[in-house]
């Protein structure tokens, strides 16, 4: 991204104009709005280091990049955490809902469609989370990608409360009329490979695993062609016997909810890789897919290995390199 | 919004540092990062002005919040005719695939279901374009708000071409078989209310309307009961008559397709209402959003009367005041 080496081109010139305290206090303002903080002499001299090489005429600083920002890494794990915690509620919101229509289950049922107001508020509270960041943090490159993400993220997973609400009401309907579990093999064989995809997506999005989020889009191919052929079957049930049809089109509508929930899967998977790799997938074929997704696991790699070489070659005590040796992307 | 404050506070801090040519042009860089534009006495006395009054030791300069940069404009601009084109797009993608379920027409079916790929690259067009104005101008306030809903909204635009898609896809199978108009009137009752709330939500976006806006929202429950009655009526059908089964749980998925596009028309009106006025009503009840709404309507009225005082008071000759008049927010 052009844009992440701007503020630091700008940053360096702007370190030139710094001649006294209270303009130093100014200037840390500045630097906090451009995501960056600034590190005096005396703190690093209290952890034990040698002072830094001064700059002609003007007080010596270092500036560490984002991400030694510490509120910056909380307000983004806040945001991160807040997402995966919203993803856990509304899985587990799915396999209720199934339970609850598998068993016939209306308390169960109930219960599904009640907690939907704990889900949506979720939603409220990390939309504004997210706002705050981008307002405040004014995210860029990666970071930014992360944001945008779990932006985009979060609606998904509150459309899969919803769907989850939609299989609990249809839970409800098929109690109250008490009878046909035709095509409850349908649901349970459909749900529970949908529930699967939910868990992997969120899983791909907490370890940053894109090879994980690339087979959730591959397995988004299945769940429809899966979905396609128990909706032919149960068509087959109702032309044999039409007494039953309207509990049948509810299994039907079922069906569509889990299916719908594939497809909020697959988005979240594709924002895993995005937020990754900077490419936009999601109208993308699977072997371009493929490319992105192999090119994004090389440089994960080579990334965590010079961090580990940076970790083995740390020395213990400062030097005068440690601030730049300090510096993280 | 506090954080739109902040900046400004924190420039007027800044100003006072600003002693030099050199410095001037860094700062000015500086501003331009935060989404501000210095305005410099030379192209102000061009424009007959006297110049901006100086400050104790520093030189002066005035400067003019957002808005007044013109590329940031620019850019709100462009991403707002993006999605109001991707919008209109749509919403021809709608009209197109229900003609063509009804006249049974396939050609134009096929139309719809190739156009799509058009859709989906408006849809990363846009969203790239959102990602580079946060990243650029780093938006505040109204501005991000406007953005974040663009971003949201860009989600539910390709949802209805998604759904058109779907129509379209219904329509091609219904005049393979050839047969049983059963549910069209229905189909084409419930198609012209929600291209309508389709049409409403984009007017609310193009005119900043809270209260078209407001009137969609309310319209999506009426479509709702609609469907639901639409879908009771379809399958007494299928009771009395189980030989086409096929084709009119066809024409539910139709009808329901028609739905989910009145769920994302309400989805785009309460992001009007959003950006608008600050207030998320995604989970509202309808009295909570007619009190925002209202407060909304009359703070755009009292803005707006503000803004023809300011236009009929205005000198022909530039005063020492003309700065600070200036201002936009």
């Amino acid at each position: 991204m052009v844009f992440a080496a701007e503020p630091d081109r700008l940053l360096a010139s702007i370190r030139e104009l710094i001649v006294n305290e209270e303009q130093q206090e100014i200037m840390a303002q500045a630097y906090q709005q451009l995501g960056f903080s600034l590190v005096n002499e005396a703190a690093v001299a209290r952890r034990g280091s040698s002072p830094v090489p001064r700059r002609q005429g003007v007080r010596a600083m270092s500036i560490y990049e984002r991400h030694t920002s510490k509120s910056f890494d909380q307000d983004l794990e806040t945001a991160t955490q807040l997402f995966l915690t919203m993803g856990d509620s509304v899985a587990v919101q799915v396999a209720k809902a199934i339970h609850a229509l598998i068993d016939a289950d209306e308390v169960l049922a109930r219960e599904v469609i009640n907690t939907d107001h704990d889900i949506n508020n979720k939603e409220l509270e990390l939309d504004e989370h997210i706002l705050l960041i981008v307002a405040r943090r004014q995210p860029t490159a990666s970071d930014l990608r992360l944001v945008m993400a779990l932006s985009k993220g979060v609606v998904d997973l509150e459309r899969i409360g919803d769907e989850a609400v939609k299989i609990a009401q249809m839970a409800c309907q098929i109690s109250a009329e008490g009878s046909a579990p035709r095509g409850y093999a349908e649901v349970q064989h459909l749900g529970n490979q949908v529930r699967l995809m939910v868990h992997n997506a969120l899983d791909a999005f907490t370890h940053l695993n894109v090879e994980q989020a690339f087979e959730v889009m591959r397995n988004d191919g299945v769940i429809n062609r899966e979905y396609q052929s128990a909706t032919r079957a149960l068509m087959t049930y109702i032309m044999e016997d039409s007494r039953h049809v309207s509990n049948v089109i509810n299994i039907m509508w079922v069906l569509r909810a889990l299916e719908r929930i594939g497809d909020h899967a697959r988005n979240v998977a594709e924002l895993v890789i995005y937020s990754i790799s900077g490419e936009d997938v999601r109208h993308t074929d699977h072997a371009q897919v493929a490319k992105t997704v192999q090119e994004a696991s090389e440089q994960m790699a080579a990334r965590e290995a010079t961090a580990n070489q940076v970790l083995a070659n740390e020395a213990p005590t400062y030097d005068e390199h440690t601030a730049s040796n300090e510096r993280k992307d």
